[in-house]
């Protein structure tokens, strides 16, 4: 980690930028594998998964025997971890899309909104390095909960041309039983244009490696909705002296060891609790099987002493993390102030793991700044929300005059006339 | 309009496209802008201007003291025709983004999500053909309710080089008071990458023709967020026997004089009343100043006889049309059905332009079939959903277990320990 103590505030800016990963060549390649799966189809999937993950595929779906038989490799222990998790995260997003009551804005003017569920959805399960069975549960369950018709997984398989069991296992307990073996840019674009095996879906969901993250920008080009732009993964904590440096450097390496390009940044208003904190991550660092990821992302990351933790709140909403840990004697004094980020976790025992798995909260958030402007996802994120409007002839009565008048004054007296036709027409009441 | 009837349904999903407005000439012209403004800043923008809008600016904000004399050019009626609607927007919009109370989805773990203004917007405001200070309320409104701390609108200039004073007098009502001259996709650039004069965005909101729309698509890339993609606007009618061609033709209209590339489609399921809102359309042309543009909108649009209006709500779902009127006697039973539809109309007398201007539901809405992933602009809009959490030790050492388990089984080893370290401290409770 790079020290920075007290820059001065012009220099916020550049401190705050992530690591440019610009890369032309890889929207070539990208665009000639989304391009390939739009016209060849499924002989395109097989053609990759040889290619890019060495499997030899004769079929894609996951036959329903082999998401049944997964059950047995998955351990009493972890099914009943997952099933803590899965209860808190559904207990959290059942109470999310909340609809508002139906209003008369004018009397004889109804107007309400219904959130209706997006009727197919497409959720991307990376495997590879670490088969992420966690995506599973937060995807899947605010879909399930908003009603999803139709809720398909694509996930990598493995050499021997599988899907990980416990993404399996994950899958059924939730309902799912659309899965595909295929991965990275290849199964984004199966998702979107669909494949003679794979359906093509409205919405796309998911974390992944760069080519994903291209291919579903890519493909969003094309109309097909995706759940944010993403980039690498990324923790901001902020801390003050009484902050425990061994608390600290563990929610700093589980950050790093996600990716080499995972960006870790430690505030604090203590200058002499960053060279403990630096001793701590070393400590823990060896014991790490990721340890070589997390030095490589620990290499680009910051650690920055400011004046006080408002300044260091004035940093983060300029960083605008994915994840905030907030690690002060009085984190919510600190949380008030926070403007942009994914998600926030308040005191010493609010680990980001905790959010990455259990508590509740949903792990598929805005990084690379995103958190300025977009959400993290929710069961809202499954949904529309349609407007409905049921006007009497009171109604019509009452706003007719206003809508005629800005009518005209927009030049468009087409829409003018859809009100004084049905004014003049009192024997149709 | 082209007439069909009774097509059988493999040849709903061609009746259902959009013309095509695939155009490789418009991507590079528009790209051309956005990379000149972003690099030359305003000197790019008075350029445009002189050149686009045949304006020769000197200065792009609108001085405070035009905005106060242009509610002077603003006539009473037309006044208090603004205040009606904006009275039911602000209604309609103050009731959305609801705040769900904080839980504990396990004793000691509470979460929550909190509302966040996004901090700056800019919204787009056309000029032009007809200077739509309508959409000054739609997005000035909830962007007003949401609390962003600086909201900024661009609106071409005139020839004089002035801004529309019905759209300063709006802006002014609203409390916006940073408006720019500025139009088209040079405006667009200037909001995402801020200009000498333009402040940079977070977010861009807007209608606008293809030039507006590619380049708030292109600067997106840069990872600015926009309000969602668009196309050429749209109405589909459901109506039945009882319904009056008169009315029916009206609302079409009011679509089509919107644009050349407007697309309108009726569907009933009484073959004997296409002629009779065909007679009518041609009745209604006569008197219409926009008549050339709303001949060309109906030159590409279709009337369907379809068997019922159970097949009617089908098809209208294939195509999620951007507004949904149902004219029918019991439109209740078919709006009950609706799946894909931005906006829905119901009965006789909610006609399109009543939510256009005045009865307080939002006229920004999904085009070109992106109703089936995206809802309309509402408060919600202007806001991030952050979420939060603040575990206790009872909390973590209930969830701990899982959160260990389940990252040890996702091969992230610095996850299970930044909990496994919290347990063992038992005595920082």
């Amino acid at each position: 980690m790079k020290r920075y103590s007290r820059p001065p505030e012009k220099d916020w800016v550049a401190l705050t930028k992530r690591p440019s990963s610009q890369n032309k060549d890889l929207d070539d390649i990208v665009r000639k594998i989304v391009n390939d799966v739009k016209i060849r189809g499924d002989k395109a999937l097989f053609e990759y998964s040889g290619k890019l993950d060495n499997a030899s595929l004769t079929s894609l779906k996951v036959p329903d025997e082999e998401i049944v038989d997964a059950s047995e490799q998955v351990s009493h222990g972890l099914k009943k971890a997952i099933d803590t998790a899965r209860k808190n995260i559904d207990k959290f997003h059942a109470a999310q899309a909340i609809t508002e009551p139906a209003m008369e804005t004018t009397p004889g003017v109804r107007c309400w909104r219904k959130n209706i569920p997006i009727e197919k959805v497409g959720l991307y399960v990376p495997g590879g390095s670490a088969p992420l069975f966690s995506t599973v549960l937060m995807l899947g369950i605010p879909a399930v909960i908003a009603g999803c018709n139709r809720i398909i997984v694509c996930t990598p398989p493995d050499r021997s041309g599988k899907a990980n069991p416990v993404i399996l296992y994950t899958c059924s307990i939730l309902g799912i039983r659309e899965i595909y073996v295929a991965g990275g840019a290849q199964a984004i674009a199966a998702m979107a244009f669909g494949t003679e095996s794979v359906p093509a879906v409205n919405k796309i969901f998911g974390p992944g490696n760069q080519y994903v993250t291209r291919a579903k920008e890519i493909v969003m080009e094309g109309g097909v909705a995706i759940d944010m732009p993403a980039g690498p993964s990324e923790v901001l904590v902020i801390a003050d002296k009484d902050a425990d440096p061994e608390f600290i450097a563990s929610d700093l390496l589980s950050q790093a060891e996600h990716g080499p390009d995972s960006q870790v940044i430690l505030l604090t208003d203590d200058e002499g609790l960053v060279p403990e904190v630096e001793r701590e991550i070393n400590l823990q660092l060896e014991i790490l099987p990721r340890k070589g990821i997390a030095q490589e992302a620990l290499s680009h990351s910051r650690s920055v002493v400011l004046d006080s933790l408002e300044k260091c709140v004035d940093f983060s909403n300029l960083y605008a993390p994915e994840h905030l840990i907030i690690n002060t004697v009085n984190p919510q004094l600190i949380a008030e102030k926070v403007k942009n980020a994914g998600s926030v976790f308040l005191g010493k025992y609010s680990c980001e793991s905790a959010g990455d798995y259990a508590s509740g909260t949903n792990h598929t958030l805005p990084t690379n700044g995103f958190a300025v402007s977009y959400s993290g996802v929710s069961t809202e994120s499954f949904m529309k929300r349609i407007t409905y409007q049921e006007i009497s002839f009171g109604g019509i009565n009452s706003i007719g005059p206003a809508i005629m008048e800005m009518a005209e004054a927009e030049s468009l007296l087409a829409h003018k006339n859809s009100v004084s036709i049905r004014l003049k027409n009192r024997n149709n009441v």
